[in-house]
């Protein structure tokens, strides 16, 4: 099992590339809510999520002899843009599957980190032959989004770093779509503090993460139903088993409060924040845990939209 | 004449209920613009933009007795907030004079800060006469939201920071509307810096300090049409002296560049910042000046809007 020790050394391994995002509090919502709620920005990371976390640690985890060949995956999201610039700043190659559909704007981005993009058909098993095909043909080393414990470390530095500004959270609260960045904080928060609540929080129209946990077997994600993209993949097995172990709950929330926790974050706190980060602030407005004088901190995951895309 | 002792005084007075706001960089424009641009960032001020530092100089200016009896002032913008909160923070009665037609967001935000709000007609006669009336009423001091030497030595409190942290600024970019920020910015950048040249930024459908600073005489606005809601206002006379004694030029721009500019901080910077705030960089993208391999610093104005009204 991965342990403290070695999501500090993915630390030091991705400091020199990553950004130490800033922890913003909001008094208008400390009063609204009665209570301290610290945010840790992702939105400000590297490439505009904590995905670049993860990929940083497992592109700087390949021997000379593996880098040497590049990486692939699969990703229209965040990962793509992350492994790119990972890539980028180990000076390999990436080779990124995407799907036909994916829209113009992501595709650039991953261009402009200098990465190969190789267009699939737009479904899962097609995304998943490509780059497979390509790791055979190239020798590029498959990097995954989350099912992977080089992610999961890499993905727990970001609350390593929430821990060394606010060391007495009575409850994390994290995103949870396919599981890297819930695990890494789980397996963080239950190592330096014995009184943090770990609650991973899910929409309700993407909600395998909850189900999962209820059953104790993992339910994948059949037909996601959600504005929050960066949630709407299944869990990964490994991802799960440290969810099992660490997390204390998972809750579930409504589209319509995802999209008003938004709001009032760009409203109130000026940043922009992509619909997954507001995940865990729709928790709180649907007063699904009881915060008032407690110290809530919140891990806002990343901050990449498409301003075209948002009707108020 | 206003000095940089004043301004570095106001800064003393006001420290304990202003934010000493973030500088903020970003790679990606930097490389795009093949330079160094620094964000001093008072979106993120106390009440959401640069007003609460001059509202907070002029009310803690008072005199006891002055104070006693609350301030006036009539604004539907960030002057209204900002003042209810000086008041507020001193312990005072704030009175604003708002338009029927004022945005309920506005009143409310007002409201919130425990000032009482006056409705009157919505024309500029009907805002000043009420505001006099309650002043004669009440005996409250009007606090204008410009055109006052109290309030441009505290909006000159952001340039006074945005030093500290970068000395050596090739130029620094304000927003121009009532000319307080402008003044304020110019007075400090020319007595800190010999190298610094001070750029107004105005949109082309509120051009009254460009026709203003161009004739060298006083042109009021007439019939303003421009997204960036703050800059709408006529420039105030003494402003205008300041600004013709310390300002090197100023530049208007389109509002399609404002409107792109705006998206391009929100996406790349993941900050939430009005359309006022985006007029400086506006005239980066327009190639009004050449800044390739300087220093250029942006005074970000504030970050109060509402979203219901932006459709990209």
């Amino acid at each position: 099992m991965l342990t403290l020790q070695e999501i500090q050394n993915a630390h030091q391994r991705i400091k020199p590339f990553i950004h130490k995002t800033p922890v913003l509090t909001n008094q208008y919502l400390n009063k609204h809510f009665n209570t301290e709620i610290f945010f840790k920005c992702e939105n400000f990371q590297k490439a505009g999520a904590f995905k670049a976390r993860g990929a940083h640690h497992a592109v700087f985890s390949l021997t000379e002899s593996e880098a040497q060949k590049g990486v692939v995956t699969h990703s229209s999201g965040n990962h793509a843009q992350a492994l790119a610039l990972a890539a980028k700043n180990r000076g390999i190659k990436a080779y990124i599957i995407m799907p036909s559909n994916a829209p113009e704007v992501k595709k650039n981005a991953v261009k402009d980190y200098g990465a190969e993009i190789i267009i699939c058909e737009p479904t899962l098993k097609s995304r998943e032959e490509t780059c497979n095909q390509v790791a055979r043909e190239t020798g590029a080393q498959i990097i995954p989004p989350y099912n992977d414990v080089r992610i999961i470390a890499g993905q727990g530095t970001a609350a390593l770093e929430f821990f060394e500004v606010v060391d007495d959270l009575d409850y994390i609260l994290v995103p949870v779509g396919g599981g890297g960045l819930l695990s890494g904080s789980a397996i963080v928060a239950k190592s330096v503090s014995l009184k943090t609540k770990v609650i991973g929080v899910e929409p309700k129209g993407a909600d395998d993460a909850y189900q999962s946990f209820k059953s104790g077997k993992l339910i994948p994600q059949t037909n996601p139903q959600t504005i929050a993209d960066g949630l709407r993949t299944s869990l990964g097995d490994i991802n799960f088993k440290y969810i099992q172990q660490y997390v204390d709950e998972i809750i579930t929330v409504e589209e319509s409060t995802i999209k008003n926790a938004m709001q009032l974050i760009w409203e109130r706190m000026k940043i922009v924040i992509e619909p997954s980060s507001a995940v865990p602030l729709a928790a709180l407005l649907e007063e699904k845990i009881n915060i008032v004088n407690k110290k809530a901190g919140i891990i806002v995951s990343g901050g990449n939209i498409d301003l075209k895309n948002f009707h108020w």
